[in-house]
Parts: C-alpha cells; sequence; structure tokens
C-alpha cells in the first residue's frame, strides 16, 4: 500500500474513532485521561518511555557530535521521570476539567414548545505536527481526547521511538475504555504527514509548531485550515515617562527568557523623553551579551551599537540580537508596529495610563501588554491549561489555542411540529425569549 | 489605473478607515446606524432609492421579456416604501443593541497587579458577495458598522444602480459622523470583486451568499478565509412512532415553504413502522405539485412515483423536487445522512424521545431538529438578529453568521514591570484567579 492510501486509510479509521469518542459520555473520556495518568506512574511503562527516549538521545547526541544537531535540541529531547511527573500532573489537571463537550451557551425559547441550544461539539479530526520535544505528544493528545477530537501525530524525527512508545500508551489507555484506539494515530515520517495534508475531507484542523517558515510552508500545502502562527515579530515600545529599571527587566526578559521563542521580543522602539530607560535597557543587553542594531539617532546616544538597516525591521532573529529605533511619537510608534508587526504580541512601557490606554487599544495583535514583558503571552502563563499552539490569525481562535479552540458549536432545535410558514407579518411572531444556559 | 491597482488603493484606504470606527468610542458607531435609519427615512434619500430600483426592476423585465432572469428574481430586486420601512426598523434594532466591541468574557489576575482581559475586536476588512437583492446591501452594511469592521460590497448585475444609491447613503451616514466613508466601499462589477479575492494581506474575510457552485468557486479562487454553504443537502428522518400529520406538515414546509433556499430538504429517509406517515407525506406533497423520486421499497407502497437513481442522494434539487428512502433503522439513517449530508441541517420527526436525543447528539451537522422544520435554520429565526450568511464550517462560526461571527478576540495584559522568568519551579507562581467579567 503507498503511503497516500495508508495515510488516508488511518485517518477514515480516526474518523470513525472519533464519532465514537465523541458520542461517550463525558465519563468515558475522563477515565481515558485517568488511566493515561496511572500510565505515565506506571514502572515498567516508565521504563519503556525512558529506554526508547535514551536511544532517541544517544542517536541525537552522535549526531550533535558530527553537528547535525544542535546541543538545545538535544537537550529539549531528553525526558527524566521528574519530566514524567509532571506530564502526569497536567493529565491529572484535564481529567479533573468539566467535560467541555454538550456545554450550551445559547437556550432560547423561539416558541411555546420550540426551544433551540447552541452546545459545544468536538472539530472532528485533527492533524498535528510539531518539534523535537516529545513531552508535546502527550500535552497534545490528552488535550485532544479531553475535547472529544481524533488527532493524528507527527512529530521530530529525532524523538521519533519515545513518540512512538508515547502513542502507543495513549492508544493503550483509549482501547481500555472501550474506544476504537485509532482515535489517536501516529504518523511516522515527512512522507505521511505531506498525504494527511491533502485530506481535506477527512481533517478539520491542522495544528503547526515550528518556525515560522515551517509553519508558512505547511500553510501553504493545504487546503484544511491551519493554526499556528506564521512570525512572532513582537516589539516593545518606549513611551515618556518610563521608569528605567521597569524598562531594563521588561526588555531583558522579553529579549534573553528564551531568544528562540515567538514570544521574545525583536524590536524596541523608543519615544524622545525616555532617553534614561533607553540607556538602561542597553547596558542590561550589554551585560547579558546581546548584540544590539540601533538607528542613527539611537546611535547618536550610544555610537558603540551596530547599525541597523531598514532590512533589521523585518527580521525575527530568534537570538541574542535587538534592533532599537526612535519614534517621533505614539502615533509613529503605532505606525511602526502597524507595519512591521506580525499581529503576535506587542508591549508597550510607560507611567503615562492615557497613552498605554490608546496603544492597548488601537494595536491589532493577538496580545497587548502594558508594563508587561511579551514573554507572557502564553496558554500556561495565561492562565488556559495547556496549549496546542498560538494562533496569530484573527478567525476561530486567537493566541494561545487550547480546548476552546478545539471545539465547534451546533444549533440543536426541540419543536412539536413546528413549521416555518406559521411565522412572518400577519401571522405568529417569535418569543426569542432568552432561558438560563449551563455556563458563563 | 488597471481594476487590480483600484481595488488594492480602495481596499488599503478601507483598512485606515476601519481602524478609525474600531478606534472610536460605541457611541460613534450608534450614531451612524441612528443616521443610516433617519435617511432610509427621509422622503429626497427615498425618492432617489426607489427611482434607482424602478431602473433596475425596468432594465430587469426587459431581461425577463428576453427570457435572460427569471421572475422570481425580478420579484426580489424590487424595493418599495414597505420595505424600507422593514429595512429602517433592523436598522433601529442594530443601533438600539448594546456596543458588541471591546466587551471582555475573561478577566484573570495572574499575580498581583497583573491582570489578563480578553476583549472582543472587529474582524477588520470583509469583503462580501451576494445575490440580487439589494436589501442585502443595508443589512450586511450596517452590521458590518455595529461591529466596526469595513466591507467591500459586490451585489448582483441586475441591481447596480440600486446598489450605488444604497452604499453612498451609508457614507454619507459615515461620514456625518466623521469617520472616513471608505469603511463602505461599492465594488461596481466581477472583475472588482475578483481582484480583491487576491488581496489577502488586506481583507480578513470573505463572505459569499449565492448558489452553492457559485461558493464552491469563489473559496476556489482565494487564500483568504470564506464563510458560506458549499451545500445545503439536508434530510428529514422519519421514525416510529412518527404521527402522520406532524410528518406532513413538518415536510411539506421543509420542502416547500422556499425550496430554492439551502434550508429546504432534499431527502425524506423513513424507517418501517412510519407507513403511515409516509403515506400522509406523499399525500400532501403530491397535492402542491411537488415531483417525488422513491427508491424501490418506497415505490412498492407508491407505485405512482418516479424512481430514484444512486445519484439522487446527493442532489441538492433546490426545486418542488423530494427524494424518499426506505432506511432499515436509526444506524441505517445516521449512516446515509452521515454520506450524504451537507452538514447543514438534518431533522428527525419522531415520538421516540431516545431515538431523537441519539439522532441530535450523533449527527454532525450545524444544526440538528426535532420535530421542526429544516426551514427554521436562520439567522433571524434564531433570534440572532440579521446575518452575513449561514456557515457550513466548523471553524469560527458555525450555522448562521450575525454580529458574533464578525468579531474576533485579544488579550490584554496590564503589569507593573512583571517579568515571566520570575515564575516557575522554585519561583513565584501564577494566582490565576478569575474576576467577574462584563457579559455572560
Amino acid at each position: 500500500m503507498n503511503v497516500h492510501d495508508d495515510v488516508r486509510r488511518r485517518a477514515e479509521s480516526a474518523r470513525r474513532a472519533a464519532s465514537a469518542l465523541a458520542a461517550a459520555e463525558g465519563t468515558v473520556r475522563t477515565r481515558i485521561l485517568d488511566e493515561v495518568g496511572r500510565l505515565l506512574a506506571d514502572r515498567h511503562v516508565r521504563s519503556s518511555i525512558l529506554s526508547a527516549n535514551a536511544a532517541d538521545v544517544d542517536a541525537a547526541r552522535e549526531a550533535e557530535a558530527r553537528g547535525e544537531l544542535s546541543p538545545a535540541l538535544v537537550a529539549r529531547l531528553e525526558l527524566s521521570p521528574a519530566k514524567l511527573d509532571g506530564l502526569a500532573d497536567g493529565v491529572r489537571t484535564l481529567a479533573s476539567m468539566e467535560d467541555p463537550i454538550g456545554r450550551v451557551d445559547v437556550r432560547r425559547k423561539l416558541d411555546e414548545g420550540l426551544v433551540l441550544e447552541r452546545e459545544t461539539v468536538p472539530l472532528g479530526v485533527l492533524g498535528v505536527v510539531f518539534e523535537s520535544r516529545p513531552d508535546a505528544v502527550v500535552q497534545i493528545g490528552t488535550l485532544c481526547l479531553r475535547s472529544g477530537n481524533a488527532v493524528l501525530l507527527k512529530g521530530g524525527r529525532e524523538a521519533r521511538r519515545t513518540n512512538e512508545v508515547l502513542v502507543e500508551m495513549l492508544r493503550r489507555a483509549v482501547a481500555a475504555a472501550g474506544i476504537p484506539e485509532d482515535v489517536v494515530v501516529h504518523l511516522p515520517d515527512r512522507e505521511a504527514f505531506a498525504a494527511l495534508l491533502d485530506l481535506h475531507d477527512l481533517v478539520d484542523l491542522v495544528v503547526a509548531r515550528g518556525s515560522s517558515a515551517f509553519v508558512a510552508k505547511v500553510r501553504a500545502s493545504t487546503r484544511i485550515p491551519v493554526v499556528g502562527h506564521a512570525a512572532g515579530l513582537c516589539h516593545i515600545v518606549l513611551h515618556p515617562p518610563a521608569a528605567p529599571e521597569m524598562a531594563a527587566d521588561v526588555v531583558e526578559d522579553a529579549k534573553c527568557g528564551y531568544p528562540a521563542a515567538c514570544n521574545a521580543v525583536e524590536t524596541l522602539l523608543w519615544i524622545p523623553g525616555t532617553e534614561d530607560a533607553l540607556a538602561a535597557v542597553v547596558a542590561r543587553l550589554q551585560r547579558r551579551g546581546v548584540t544590539l542594531r540601533g538607528c542613527a539617532a539611537t546611535r547618536a546616544l550610544h555610537p558603540d551599537l551596530e547599525a541597523a538597516t531598514d532590512a533589521d525591521w523585518d527580521l525575527e532573529y530568534g537570538d541574542l540580537v535587538l534592533s532599537i529605533r526612535r519614534v517621533e511619537d505614539l502615533d509613529a510608534a503605532l505606525a511602526h508596529v502597524a507595519t512591521h508587526g506580525s499581529s503576535h504580541t506587542e508591549a508597550i512601557v510607560t507611567d503615562d495610563r492615557a497613552a498605554a490606554d490608546r496603544f492597548l487599544r488601537q494595536v491589532d495583535a493577538a496580545g497587548v501588554f502594558h508594563n508587561a514583558s511579551t514573554r507572557f503571552a502564553d496558554g500556561y502563563r495565561y492562565g488556559l491549561g495547556a496549549e496546542v499552539g498560538i494562533s496569530t490569525g484573527k478567525l476561530h481562535a486567537r493566541g494561545p489555542v487550547g480546548i476552546e479552540g478545539l471545539l465547534s458549536r451546533r444549533y440543536r432545535l426541540r419543536g412539536q411540529g413546528h413549521v416555518a410558514s406559521a411565522y412572518g407579518p400577519g401571522k405568529r411572531a417569535f418569543l426569542h425569549e432568552d432561558l438560563p444556559v449551563d455556563f458563563e
């Protein structure tokens, strides 16, 4: 069987399994998650996970020695008993949450005996592709199970052995609850994932986690809707009065916390009157070994900075590099952000509340922050629980995508033989009376 | 200037105007809608709308005489003072509703002095294409204004004069409130709309209203997300015990109310034990002049029916034609709907509540109905107010799309210099304490 037929057959099987998972009582989905938590703590299961992981790490270290993999990537690949404890904790949190399926957010009496409800339903079948961190198999897989969706997962090549064992563990928990185990499917390689991207009749949503270039490539290769961030070019604006110490703290955290993250800052914009804050930021980042590239006005104050070119304003460095530009006023800052921003997360540091409010109101991005680091843009930090990814699109889900982004809604109407032609001018009128709902 | 450059320039202008509309206070958007309502009642404005419409209708009648337009289309084209009164009523309802922008549905204290909010924001710029009914200009235009979005509208060719006058009226109301009038733009022809479909950097959403084939064509011609129903192939299932009178009422309404509508029924499925209900439906529809096409088992009971072929189960007739098929049981009915349905609206007629509940739970469609006509699937009937279209997709908006479908959300974080690296194992813990929100 060729890879296309094979992946189509698996997606069809996943679709049938998704129907069974969605139609089951919420207690069944809870039981599956409880079992995943139990398996993650089981001695035999742990030992098989850790030995598969050790094989992956050994191979990765050899590749690192050959210069084919970065040390950072190898470090992210490694699992430990402590990491498995953390994963089990996360799964238990998901297991204890209220069932998100079948929750009614609209309940409306259209007429006597005719009641409309809108309830949450799963999306159906998801395709998820992500980088080497094998923890993602458990985090994404259990989010999908909690929300009643089937998922076909493709992880990084370096973690293939670990991912296979983790997917097998999820399938074991699914089967133990009497649901077809194909609700979770492991896709072994890029060819299989490429085949999945053709299945727009079977797959409802693709979640892509990886570099901007990678997400853009996935998006261009499929007619299935894709959730992911095509870029993360975040700005911090210094507006007077800006406290130097706060400015240095926020920019340092936003740049140095994890420079490869999509929520790291790439460009600092400063407005005249914030020279002291700028000086504090420059001094702090130079101590942290950050390469600073300034516009001419910035270099007039800090001649030791590299010269920025126009190209710098559109670069997502993903590294310990920051570009710095002087802008005349808030309007100029807003214009720069609108032109060069990626609608991910934009921040302003100032004690001027009115200026901050205008910034928060006028910037069109998934996250708009005042006196806080851009690094807070994250599902866990937002308190959404785990996330499958961050969306910079405006439709469906925006920002970190958790359970809510994996749900759709359905209208349910119960009548007693009601017909639409009975209503209209000179005929019956609708009541449209809202009734109490299950949740806010 | 060629049509591509011209449309791009207008979309850029609409984008700037959208920012101004979104940043304005809600009272400004209300004032615009009040002014639209006032203009629709103004004697001079009315006379210019009705004379433009008379010219469109005259031209359409000539085309009808040449056999180029259907009488139904010409009838839908015509405006009257009573229709303008109805439009003005609708605009006043929109004007009196609470501002949907800036409403907070998540408010969470992440830590002392660090508060996250999620608020509604407009999508930005919409492109909308619709059929000949010129009322749609006012309905769609005012929905966009209420929700803070700019819109580029393309209506039917037959209504071009009327649409131009109506758009001019909307622009006049916008300008009177001090907002750039390019927040509403009229696209004169298909070439202009085709050019718009290329502007995925400027247009956030396309709404397409028209035939299934037309919506499918729009979807295939653009990388911009499209809201619309690609098909409306709705079923009604008769499950025993089914009251004959109710079955006849519901199916008659669903087929004959407006056969060209997407929520009309196309196929009736009956389960053994509903022969009396089937007979009542057949008799009723035959009296209404509906062509009935039955499977062999159906024709064994009703030999006067035409013979259905397998192709019939996939046909959206859009006309007074209904296909009828016997299915063995509820499982067979569910399987038929899953295979041939278009995820629009599916109904069951039965007094068996358990069977109905199973149908409502297991059918994957935007609307699932019990003992009610599929024709209720409509934004006005649901009590959502006006709608820009009906979505059969699962992402973003599902079912009738009103104000809610024209909004996105944005996370707003206010801190006091908070940095993300202060949190984690052995460091500060997040509070994640939910605070009261503005609305449910």
